[in-house]
């Protein structure tokens, strides 16, 4: 039985005495934890089971019932995106997951909140009184068992038409702790790995496979039930493991642990992530200007 | 930490050896496995927290992908169903249950699959070719936070007003086994009792509140993640329980295990709910006719 | 070919030169022009085939894209509204129509932004800071063929259990003009008459019908095609009128004319109409709880 | 104040005497009429305002209520689809249009229905006994103001990665006649041209830019205001045309006019054209397996 996270911080966690090949920093942003890992070494990418690179994990009380009075979540998340990204060029977001299963629909949720500008020409946006648009693509891929098509293919296929300096894949993770549940950000520059996220994704989304950087962007939706029932047994009881294992996933569904009202989770953390990376794109645009943007869309 | 379970057949289950009170017998209608059982006294309604009453137990392997093949399902369901219904009188179908929240929709989507029926008059019926159509109307009483009104009052105030013979009153249900969500289907005398189900509703729907017959119909559509962890843990750990307890609520937050995709398992439950409770009110229509009715609705 | 408008002040329009029974006057609220009509005589009401009452009509330039900059539009219908409600008591807010049907979705989409409070106690309102809540239950009573009970049935069993001092029904209207579309607000204290609104109503709800006051308010979204029609036709071509009216009504299907975005006009024209009714009922609110309170549900 | 139809068999009929440059015929599928018509010169390709190429026009009655049993219906279609398909190789089905704007949703959602194939192996397919599967990738590219890439754009970039032996694109059409809306279907080896359909696409989808053979399938869903107009008034009446093309596009709106049932009339025709499409593909399917996979996803 497998203890599963997406997030760098918890696989560091279950790995405490050990900080070979990790550099780990913290700040705040007015209440907000931020922290902020690299994994440098070959050797620590195995033990954590994560790619090398940096991961930014933002830690809020809770996502507010009230998005339009969540500034300082907007701003902390849209400081740390800003700074992995190039400053010229397209950014193409990528939305990935399946926007029919509420916890793996964190991607599409985004992506329709997403300001996309690419197709507004210059003179059109000084028309409309919005000069200095940064050009922003905007896409949710699907889901394989739907299309037929890998994410990552599509995407591929788009980055290679449009151009994009960089993409931002956005994508609903599995935690180990519920109380993370909708209430963490982890920001890497790494993308997106394969057998992460909530939903099943083959192929990595990353700088290698796109050739240009590729910032992930997640919130842990879902524990796993192995994980949290791996969390409670003892850990030498490998008989019962077995025997819980196969109660833990009848007939081999996978099983998840969520707050009840996942609908809502989803719902707000999509929106948060959405006016985040508006946020992040448009420094030109005000907030009020996001969140009516955002919220009217 | 307590094991929570809306249905009867797996209290008993929890309660092994003591048989006071309780009758209990089973039978199965092709491979469907059907179990009914009485709880008599009143100890025995103390002792597993159930009102007095029969509880019909529905075991299915699985809700099959396609609904449309389910007719051994669909008869084994309707058959129970129109046992426990007068024969004659306007039916009110309730759905109970909030639509926005995936694990607690069964009641208000179940709604909008039944076939109502009270406002065709017996001349259109006639020219319609649906004579003997029985009179039913369907009802969603939304939520208390939405509407300000209780689920109960309101079916109260319409029961008064169109004076059916017999509620039925659908919700989703907890149960104690991974293995019984979605596949299990339990049909009782005793209505609704205040705290069962996904939901939170304060007054019990029954036959002493609405003065006449009242069928509870569910479909369990999560585990608590407190009863999950209960299972897991040695008995007598009190110390872990309480340090457990918090864990599993973040928050406040009501935790629950579900499929990943407890959205298809809930679009489905609702059709197969619906489609057994058409086929058990209007006789006079074929499968066929009811299949079509409720797919195309 | 009949021309059909469920606005009074259309209705006036088609009858221009004849004033008997009627007493109109105008004002404005900063740049909306407000219309308040009253149909006195018996006459009158014939003339004009609207019910003797009064009607105010609200004229905007357009439903903005950005609510939650819409603070005009939002206070010029919260004051006309609470000028006609009761001062005390619990209001009921019901939104008649189909929620399947974007035309017809005005009312249950209203709804679901509607503030219901009715449950909430003074206890708790105190503790999160909201004093003098006045008391809102709200309902969207389906439609008949869905249901099997009249919308004016439901309304009434729950008025009869709820007692409150007024209902305000809220419904999508049908115009004369396309200019009127989503733009338009008639509020008037003769509630919903049959053959009004986009649906098909067959009961009137009314003071009479429900024993207190009832206020209606309604937003056109359609312009009957035989209308669009009736329109551009010289009067005294009956012949043509004839085969148009089968042309128009191809196998008796009732065609609308809308704009494209009807999806988008609907959306708008229920958050207006809903913020509208929560500022009216809530004076305790500052527009920015109504604004957080309703976008946020 | 001009005519539209997106159907050249309509084009046709508003050029009546002069068949210069086209051919045509006409078949019966069982009791559903089936013309062919060629335009073979540009002229013809100039006067009618279509592109050179064949167009098939498919007249039923009604799209049932009880899509399962609408046999003949897919059968007519599918045979004709089939016709103009290559035998061999992948086929990417591209649904068009704003899934949020009802009348303008077809083609989306027939994507939800299209069964993709694309990523199933020749083993998996054998274990679960559908052989001879043919490959299929299905795509909703969304609208350019929501993505900021054209759709056609899209589709490139896509044919280009997964090199399709032809495309199918899916689009909501406008008719001249009220009577079409949801009882036709048009389909063409000419693809979609810039400025068909229902929304607005700038660039063509078709043979030439794609590379590959594009066939176009589309429903009416809607009659432009102004086309409806247009054939009520007399020719020559050029000042009244102009006040009335200002008030038929009240502030540059698009105006439509559709039956008020616009969303089912959307859900049933994007069903039945994925149907058809299911079915012209997969022969190796039978008609109850291509509705059980359809209507159970």
């Amino acid at each position: 039985m497998e203890i599963r996270t997406d997030l760098a911080l918890e696989a560091k966690e279950l790995d405490t005495d050990n900080t070979e090949g990790i550099k780990l920093n913290y700040s705040t942003y007015n209440d907000i934890k931020i922290s902020r890992m690299k994994i440098i070494t070959d050797s620590a990418s195995n033990r954590l089971k994560k790619e090398k690179g940096t991961y930014i994990t933002i830690e809020m009380d809770a996502i507010d019932d009230d998005i339009t009075h969540a500034d300082d979540k907007i701003y902390a998340i849209a400081n740390e995106l800003e700074n992995l990204l190039p400053q010229k060029g397209t950014i193409l977001v990528a939305g990935i997951g399946n926007v029919n299963i509420t916890a793996d629909a964190l991607g599409p949720k985004t992506i329709d909140d997403i300001l996309a500008t690419r197709h507004i020409t210059e003179d059109i946006a000084k028309q409309i009184g919005l000069e200095d648009l940064r050009s922003v693509a905007a896409i949710a891929p699907g889901v394989l068992g739907q299309t037929g098509v890998e994410s990552s293919e599509l995407i591929l296929s788009i980055v290679k038409r449009i151009n994009p300096s960089a993409v931002i894949v956005v994508d609903a993770l599995a935690s180990r702790r519920l109380s993370r549940l909708g209430c963490t950000i982890q920001i890497s520059d790494t993308g997106i790995s394969p057998g992460a996220g909530v939903g099943n994704h083959r192929m990595p989304i990353n700088e290698e496979t796109m050739g240009i950087p590729v910032i992930g962007i997640g919130v842990p939706m879902v524990v796993d039930a192995v994980t949290l029932a791996a969390d409670l047994l003892e850990p030498n009881d490998e008989q019962r493991a077995d025997k819980l294992i196969e109660e833990l996933t009848p007939s081999g569904n996978h099983m998840v642990v969520t707050p009840k009202n996942i609908d809502v989770l989803t719902m707000r953390s999509s929106r948060l992530t959405a006016m985040a990376i508006n946020c992040a794109l448009q420094r030109s645009l005000s907030k009020d200007d996001i969140i009516a943007l955002t919220c009217n869309s």
